[in-house]
């Protein structure tokens, strides 16, 4: 019935991330012996609704807008509320529809309310299908806290339904492949070859897209149950988001995050060059595949100040040093721990100017 | 240094709970080089913050009263803005430092801060230090759901200072003893033999007392360790809880936790006889010890009508049957679904009537 299917390995339960053309069927067939409440981006139901006539069926059906202002404690209260007052029960099912915003307030919802309800995810966006669905991370905000709530917990089980795909804006996909790039790249050479010659047909042709799909989750897979906990192997995954976090700061989230990932690695194989850790002619060929996933004119990050003061909030940042994943090969990606210091910021501003 | 100490293996972490005379001076060690932020009941910082001087020196100092109306969402939002406020940071230290409502709170704080914060607990109730330190479970109010949010979150380590006992109500020893008698029963002949022979004396004697607290979270750990989640076979810890939950109902909370769960078992064991699956000869012996810690002339949950709407609101009242666990022997306690009609309700009466 699902043409893959992934099985992941969890603290907390076994999952399966199950590859199914027009997968929301697999949610009425459910809906005959269970009681669903379904969270879905607004956004999503108004596009998707032709193939979801189920959706009026269901015990509660919550849409929320996907924005950063409802990534909050305050919209998880209310979803929960409304989840109680329709009386929902342990052996009820959540359904979570949409990017990686609904996935972070559906899952704290499903994990505090009584101790944890099943929760299904279907993923929407290319950044939650090749990405954030499987791994268990959740983080939403609080007042002006960005992401300093959080926890662990992963979905009961995941569909990918690429049809969602359909409706997403070239950048978004564009965006999504900064991330099956990252962890392509993370894997080794053979990987690396096949994104490399595949890469204009993964962004025309959504079946040549999800054998990508699968196999970032595959990758992803071995990482996350080495290290579900993000003790310190996992780290490898943050490749390109510690600059990329930066950018998507420095220019108030007008970077979409997988692009600011490519930026990201870009720049961190620019230092892992300049420290001598991998050729000139490595660092052409990786930049050979990330630049046309950078669809700008050119960059600019000159306000040292302000740099280093978005460097300096990282959590990676201990107070003296920042943890950066550099390159030291493809398939050779491993944390290093540098200053951040004017000799640093010059070389993010070499890697601006000669871009 | 430590007296006893026991390792839970949670799937988490693994654990220690250390018994330290005089424990809260390991919190001083430690703050000379950590960054430490302590929750605690308000009571309890009065009444011994001649052991904590050091109290003065801690980053964050909350302290909470603790009620059923703090037990809360709210409560947790506001711990956690102020803990931000304060900079906390992944490698800080929380200590949780009251009774169980004070574990419910700090746990449900130290869970969804950055994806989990090492926390250090100190019960300071006897209900606290043989029961409800270990296992993970942790239960909150929203609104008027009560304990409809809940997470399973142990602590990093656990520290059971007895001298905290020192400062509590004879009404909240009894109580405790209510959940050692329970676990006692469940272990088995030779545990329960002991607690025959040493009933008064662990109520007069904090130094016999505390090896009974030992001895309940060793039995308690066999079983949290077999299923931590909570899936079916740890439910025979809820022995003497869906009667005792029932009637602190039915007394709007007027009977204390540990001697509802006396009088529950109590209820259980003579249902258990009626049924023919223990004879009256070991109904009447598990009595002998159970009664004496049941501070009441009579007993009278006569309204029908009142008692059965409380027990269909239990949570393990599936809409037909109502799962109770009951005796089949000292060491034979397990779990069983009944109906709750005329019949129950009548059963029930007749032990009140016989008390």
């Amino acid at each position: 019935m699902s043409d893959f299917k992934l099985i992941v390995k969890s603290i907390f339960r076994q999952y399966d991330v199950d590859f199914i053309d027009n997968g929301v069927a697999i949610i009425e067939e459910l809906l005959s012996e269970n009681h669903i409440h379904v969270i879905i981006d607004e956004k999503v139901a108004d596009l998707h609704q032709h193939r979801m006539p189920w959706l009026d069926r269901v015990t509660s059906l919550i849409k929320i807008e996907a924005t950063e202002q409802d990534k909050d404690i305050n919209t998880v209260q209310k979803i929960a509320e409304t989840l109680l007052r329709n009386g929902i029960t342990k052996n009820d099912f959540i359904v979570v529809i949409g990017g990686g915003i609904i996935q972070d307030v559906g899952a704290f919802t499903a994990n505090i309310l009584k101790r944890g309800i099943n929760w299904i995810f279907l993923p929407t966006t290319l950044l939650a299908q090749c990405d954030s669905c499987i791994g268990s991370k959740v983080g939403i905000n609080m007042s002006n806290f960005k992401n300093q709530l959080g926890i662990f917990w992963p979905p009961t089980r995941i569909i990918v339904d690429i049809e969602f795909l359909v409706t997403l804006e070239k950048l978004e996909i564009v965006s999504g492949i900064g991330e099956i790039l990252k962890v392509h790249l993370i894997s080794g050479e053979d990987d690396f070859k096949n994104v490399e010659r595949d890469f204009d047909k993964m962004i025309s042709d959504f079946s040549v897209l999800k054998n990508y799909i699968y196999r970032s989750l595959e990758i992803k897979r071995r990482i996350v149950e080495k290290d579900e906990f993000d003790v310190d192997y996992r780290h490898i995954l943050n490749y390109g988001h510690t600059f990329g976090h930066s950018i998507e700061a420095y220019t108030k989230n007008a970077v979409p995050h997988g692009i600011g990932v490519s930026i990201g690695m870009e720049i961190a194989n620019y230092i892992s060059m300049k420290k001598g850790y991998i050729s000139e002619a490595v660092r052409k060929r990786i930049s050979s595949v990330i630049r046309k996933n950078i669809p700008y004119e050119k960059l600019d990050y000159r306000d040292h100040e302000r740099l280093s003061r978005i460097l300096k909030q990282d959590k990676k940042f201990d107070g003296h040093k920042l943890s950066v994943i550099i390159c030291r090969g493809i398939g050779n990606i491993v944390q290093e721990k540098m200053p951040i210091d004017e000799e640093f910021l010059n070389l993010i501003d070499e890697y601006a100017e000669m871009f």
